[in-house]
């Protein structure tokens, strides 16, 4: 037998799933300081909720199949078709604005040689329920925020859709590449698509230029009013983002002054899509953040609290006849809020030792004839009492 | 379209998506001052992986599908088995013991009408790695710290699976009811099960009076030096257990006084199980909490906090023109750590009370002429200023 994940599927050990955590909790508090509130859907849904709702590439790559029961069921691709679907379900219940956040997995059968994952996490903030640009502008403030409380120095590159309603999606797909590619070949493929030559460097020189719309210039205004630095959102007029159910302004956030394009997450507005099943009109704007990509610039940025790999003590025993006298200890300095960890078994100093460094463990508290207290990192070893060791490792 | 959850599933709207997470807060509090660290582990596995692990009940309840790759692939059905799986994977790079909590989804195709769910959090604590009862213990310490952080008042029924072991699994099954249904009940199935009356009865007998083993004694003293208070263990002979890996000490958690015999949780030993894609013994101890019934426990016994579900403040403008107003005051407050909504539409008041209303706002600031703080349950309204406000919502 085979013992592994699946392709694209993946374990987080404590190491990595501690970041995951620290990110969480911090963008959860942002979040919740803004009103939002958590909302959890379930895993799988009706098939036919989910179909057909991320054209024909999405129900390729949806992971779906009969239940028990014959239902054809099929697992989460994103979640904004199921807050589509309970914004419907429990309309009479909801405020509105409905402020909400969804922090869950979701599932893509995706090529992996892309570097693709086929199960990750989601971390979406939408508003629902209001037409107004200061929810655009609350959701960008939100954002900021977020990246800002990460450690993070971001761009928030901003576009309106409406600037680009007169050409046609195949172009706009190779406009989208502006920043990834020479622009002489972005010309290319839009001739490649239909359009001559001139057409295509007209489109595009018209596109390039676009004057910055009202509607930038109001949310701009806003997110200045909201206590944001405004230059933080930047026009870019050949801005586009993939999805087409976007219908007012897009958003991009970017790390400041990256050369390379290098998406951190996007968002916009989108009145279209979550009234689909209730059968009216409900418009709604949000953000997604990209989680794995976060990560990734946190680790590259080294924006991890040192730290937070660690874990705190190890209370070991230098023989044992002194292993319930440490086990005692270890209780009392928990209660004190000290994480403290505790070798098990009945084992020699040196393998309690071996045990903590394994586990990255920070202090180690050695119970003799006296207490002493070891710092992993520098080998610095000295005697310590109970009553003043919280202060002594902080 | 039919626009709803399938069956057994659920979605969790605001109000218990936050119950949710204040209480999985407070257990990631507890389990890490144990030193306990986090795993996730992927939602779909190779079959090959999880089939035949949960008996033939378990392959039946499995959800389990062909992948687009026509790779066989099952959802993850407990904690444990995968648990088994990543300690054979990674085993160089596990410290042992190794203790991990784990608190995922997991997805049984269950009979809903005995009000069972087909997708439930399960949130387990395990160690990996030691024969030693003070890992016994240890458990039994989290889990007493974790209810009691939670704020019930628990009893832990603990017996030894060797007690047992000279009686078939299916008598065992009778037995295992004691509490539920009447004694003579339990002898009538043993009876039914192959047993004369006089045999049922005899082993009945004997089972009930066992004295209580050395092994619980050792391991309620060292709960007690850990600092628990050793009551908190009673000795139930007949306290059985489902599950057949268990190999040692097993125990199941009941509220304190609960005439019926209600389970919160429970777990034990289990050192056949863990190893078994290792190829070698691998000891291990844990448990795991029953999380809806823990919700549910909660909710009746009025242990959320009161203000769990109401959200802090909503700053609200008595007129258009002091709208803007409003939103720099909302963000001077988030600035100053409180958690502060903001309506975004250009509404009368009167709507914008409404709308914290329905979300369970507690406070609304008004920003009129002057700024006013209105009680959303009292309807007490005065007038206070945006620097002592801090202290007037706590």
């Amino acid at each position: 037998m085979n013992i592994q994940t699946l392709k694209g599927f993946r374990d987080f050990l404590p190491q990595e799933a501690k970041k995951r955590e620290y990110v969480i909790n911090i963008l959860k508090m942002v979040f919740t300081s803004y009103g939002f509130e958590p909302l959890e859907t379930p895993a799988l849904e009706y098939e036919e909720i989910l179909k057909g709702k991320y054209g024909d590439e999405g129900d390729k790559l949806m992971y779906k199949f009969e239940d028990n029961g014959k239902r054809k069921v099929a697992m989460r691709y994103d979640q904004t078709v199921p807050l589509a679907r309970v914004v419907a379900q429990y309309q009479n219940d909801l405020p509105l604005p409905f402020k909400r956040y969804q922090i869950q997995n979701v599932w893509r059968a995706e090529n992996t040689q892309k570097g693709r994952y086929r199960e990750f996490l989601q971390v979406d903030a939408d508003i629902v329920g209001s037409y107004s640009l200061l929810s655009d502008a609350e959701v960008l403030s939100l954002v900021y925020t977020s990246y800002k409380s990460l450690g993070l120095d971001i761009q928030i590159l901003i576009n309106d859709r409406k600037n680009l309603s007169n050409i046609e999606n195949k172009y706009l797909s190779a406009i989208d590449k502006v920043g990834k590619v020479e622009e002489r070949e972005i010309i290319k493929e839009m001739e490649s698509k239909g359009m001559s030559i001139e057409e295509a460097e007209k489109t595009f020189n018209e596109v390039k230029n676009k004057p910055e719309p009202s509607s930038i210039i109001e949310v701009r205004n806003a997110f200045k009013e909201m206590g944001n630095p405004p230059e933080i959102i930047q026009y870019r007029s050949v801005l586009v983002r993939g999805l087409d159910y976007y219908t007012g302004l897009i958003f991009e956030v970017i790390i400041k002054g990256s050369e390379k394009f290098f998406s951190l997450g996007g968002g916009g507005r989108y009145d279209n899509l979550i009234g689909m099943f209730a059968g009216k009109e409900i418009p709604a704007v949000g953000f997604a953040f990209g989680f794995d990509r976060l990560i990734e610039a946190m680790n590259e940025l080294n924006l991890f609290p040192a730290n937070l790999a660690k874990n705190g003590l190890l209370v070991a025993f230098a023989s044992s006849n002194l292993q319930q006298k440490a086990m005692e200890i270890a209780q009392k300095l928990r209660e004190k809020g000290i994480n403290v960890d505790f070798y098990l078994d009945d084992s020699s100093l040196e393998k309690q030792l071996k045990y903590a460094n394994k586990k990255q463990i920070q202090y180690v508290l050695i119970v003799g004839e006296k207490l002493e207290l070891k710092d992993m990192e520098t080998g610095e070893q000295k005697e310590v009492n109970v009553e003043q060791l919280p202060d002594e490792i902080k």
